[in-house]
């Protein structure tokens, strides 16, 4: 419990109205994007910048408070959870962008600029930062960074981490540290910004982000095909990586999903198709339109029943929406939407695909499956009602036989949401034990207090000297002392 | 010192013909490629596999022998000495390449594995590995792995970094670790391989390696452009970086580097010039052949004397032999060699070039510079006379002279060779102290024994609890206490 000394230096330090205390400023912070996690936190810390934040860290030191920081909230692991007691540390006051440097293909950033915002401060000038996760339109780059976030150009052109050259962070003792520089190459040490980006916000709060940019590509082409069932349409994605190419986007949904999107929206997909799969292919106007055609052709020799190929901007937004608009179409049709989020390698898709309706019917829910099929990452989304205490028991173990299957398959248990406050349990179980442990080691030696998001991505082991501050709980279940 | 006791288990457990001790075997593992750095080892052990490697580690643990894990010896900053008392812990038994996996475009290959071997074999099936280091064809790729190593193609391509998508690792308490997967994303816990890579041996024992491959490039096409000055060869740069065009290979040599080179070779470069630039474009042959015409004309714009286009494969070797000679060109021109491996942003090269200079003329030393104009990456290489004391302080004054112009300039250390011995000092004397304890931090906490590469990258310090274990050396100048 935060008492009022504690609250009356917060307050001094940042001012008052930066420090939120009232139930409905709470309440709002209280949540992510994740479904089932609700936890208040006790207040909303808006610092200014690395000072004010350093300076939190340090007191937070000396009180023993715990702080969860957070961007948009769009997490989908709960990662920005105020689980444990926390105190949430806002970093939306950060939003500046900072500089960018044309003659090195670099941006500057504070953590809490809008991904989108980003993307058209640098493409207004020939540029491309590459990451475009689903929420980009009101993520963060600091939560990118933090969550290692993907997104659809995943294949060809990679994800958050590919794009990090350089971090200053606050440390969770209260240390402002820089890692990287604007060198492409840089060997100097060990690569604490790779091992920052990805760790949730456990390592450290991210204050500055350095971003490598591309240049913008001068061309795109867009291909929807529909196919009879999911079997052709990954025949096709392991035809087209055999050429080799590696498209922009290599999207799929299956037969519920796009049953979900066309009843949703009406946009003429055919209901009783098995799979559609949405195609990009960027760059030089020459390659791409090169090939866009041999994709196509690709499609209709495995037995695509309609390919379109968008002739103009407008058409190419048209077919993308039925990607886009896959999360929501699904989400209408049950009042909770559990999402999931393995990948596996690519050549296993089918079987993955196959053994994530094996489970659904099983447990009798419905789970359509949306994602990239070029880099194998799923997203099979489970429909329930949360209400529903029966539903919610086979939701858990279809959860946990999903990630199972993925594992079985060389795949992982998370691609691009993070492990958080909902795969912990997970992590901890399916991780290399050594691995596991190196992982706690970091995270002891750098935050022995545990003051950064404490409980998430996996549990604190009791401290060898001394006793564990803060408000220690068991999680055994998948949400279990989860929920709100 | 090893003991009979020690040897005779060593040998029982490796068979002895894979435990050396002779003379003549220890000065052939005595050093690396880096200047002035010699220790030669107890003994060298050649293990098989992981599991004979891990009961090294163990044994090393309980009988306080230290170890330096070693590929090819081609390492450049000392990385593989046997400095400190360590035995030599060859891999290079450990050279198969195990799988290559087109549907996935991914390779999983042994360390011992030569990095021009992986290269061969990935690409007689269509595929491509791009990491390039200087030494290819005699490097290993754990030890590429280990350095993070770079090469020609950084600036398009990336770095070793770029392309390991798992590793196996003995730690150093002897553990063998497995962390990635065959997934483009995945994000389940901290991303400890982007932690190993370029960790030089401290942070464990590299057996197992999965790259990440790409489609091989259709086309390439090659350039060379001659300069009246070094400022003319940068406009150019930066106006082909403007376009924006980012060609494969974008490098340099100063006029001393190509008389040097054409005094040894006789390749018709003009040796009144200020520079050359080596320019390849490589992918859709329509892409490349636009690019190099582009690049061609800049260079014209920016006042070159000649523009020499390549018509055939025959031609592209032969342009590019100005740039692959550098280094012996300017090695045979005295007794020694000491290659400095400084980055500076893009933007800044010319400000470093003209640094170099500078520094030259104050040290009265010959330095001739090349290197990686595109990605900023320069190899300043100061020519003397080792067994001249008056030199070897002259070149240690220079060397530590390089270093701060191109962190004046917002550059870094080392891009690609990495810290090993030669660059400790500066590391410690340079990073960030945050990130410095940070480091220190994680290579304690794994390797609480100091078993594995001791005295590398950053000095130890005094264990809290306990002796610190093994012979602890001063090493205070940049190359003093080192030297044989």
């Amino acid at each position: 419990m935060l008492n009022s000394r504690q609250l009356q230096h917060l307050r001094s330090l940042l001012g008052a109205q930066n420090v939120l205390t009232e139930p409905e400023d709470l309440w709002v912070y209280g949540h992510d994007a994740t479904a089932m996690l609700r936890h208040l936190p006790e207040a909303v810390l808006c610092p200014a910048n690395a000072h004010e934040i350093a300076a939190i860290i340090r007191f937070a030191n000396e009180e023993s408070l715990q702080l969860v920081p957070r961007g948009s909230g769009t997490g989908l692991s709960g990662g920005s959870i105020a689980y444990q007691g926390c105190l949430v540390l806002s970093l939306l006051r950060l939003n500046k962008i900072l500089e960018i440097d044309r003659a090195n293909m670099v941006a500057t950033v504070e953590p809490g600029v809008i991904t989108g915002q980003l993307h058209q401060a640098v493409e207004a000038q020939g540029l491309f930062y590459p990451p475009d996760p689903g929420s980009m339109k009101i993520c963060t780059v600091g939560g990118n960074v933090a969550e290692n976030a993907g997104g659809l150009r995943g294949l060809k052109y990679g994800v958050t981490r590919d794009y990090v050259m350089g971090l200053e962070v606050v440390l969770p003792e209260g240390e402002v540290m820089w890692t990287g520089s604007k060198c492409p190459k840089d060997v100097a040490g060990y690569d604490l910004k790779q091992l920052l980006v990805g760790s949730e916000g456990t390592l450290g709060v991210i204050t500055r982000v350095l971003v490598k940019l591309l240049p913008k590509p001068k061309g795109k082409r867009t291909l929807l095909a529909v196919f009879p069932s999911m079997e052709k349409a990954a025949a096709t994605v392991a035809a087209i990586i055999a050429v080799p190419i590696i498209p922009a986007t290599l999207e799929f949904l299956d037969q519920i999903t796009l049953r979900c999107v066309e009843e949703y929206a009406h946009i003429g997909l055919p209901t009783e198709a098995g799979a559609i799969l949405l195609m990009e292919s960027d760059g030089h106007p020459v390659v791409a339109e090169e090939e866009v055609q041999q994709m196509a052709q690709l499609a209709r020799t495995h037995g695509a029943t309609q390919v379109t190929l968008a002739q103009n901007e407008e058409e190419a937004v048209q077919l993308a929406s039925a990607r886009r608009m896959a999360f929501p179409a699904l989400a209408r049709m049950r009042p909770t939407t559990v999402l999931e989020d393995v990948s596996v390698p690519r050549s296993r898709l089918v079987e993955m695909v196959q053994a994530v309706g094996r489970i659904a019917a099983s447990s009798g829910l419905m789970i359509g499956t949306f994602g990239h099929a070029g880099d194998g990452n799923l997203h099979p989304t489970i429909l329930l009602d949360e209400r529903n205490s029966d539903e919610v028991r086979r939701m858990e173990k279809a959860f946990e036989e999903i990630c199972r299957a993925a594992l079985d398959l060389g795949g992982t248990l998370t691609g691009e949401h993070g492990v958080g406050l909902l795969k912990r349990d997970f992590l901890e179980r399916f991780t290399d034990p050594a691995a596991l442990e190196m992982m706690r080691r970091f995270r002891e030696t750098m935050d022995p207090r545990q003051v950064l998001n404490p409980g998430k991505m996996f549990q604190a082991r009791p401290r060898r000297e001394g006793q564990l501050p803060g408000h220690q709980q068991q999680c055994n279940g998948l949400l279990e002392g989860l929920r709100p």
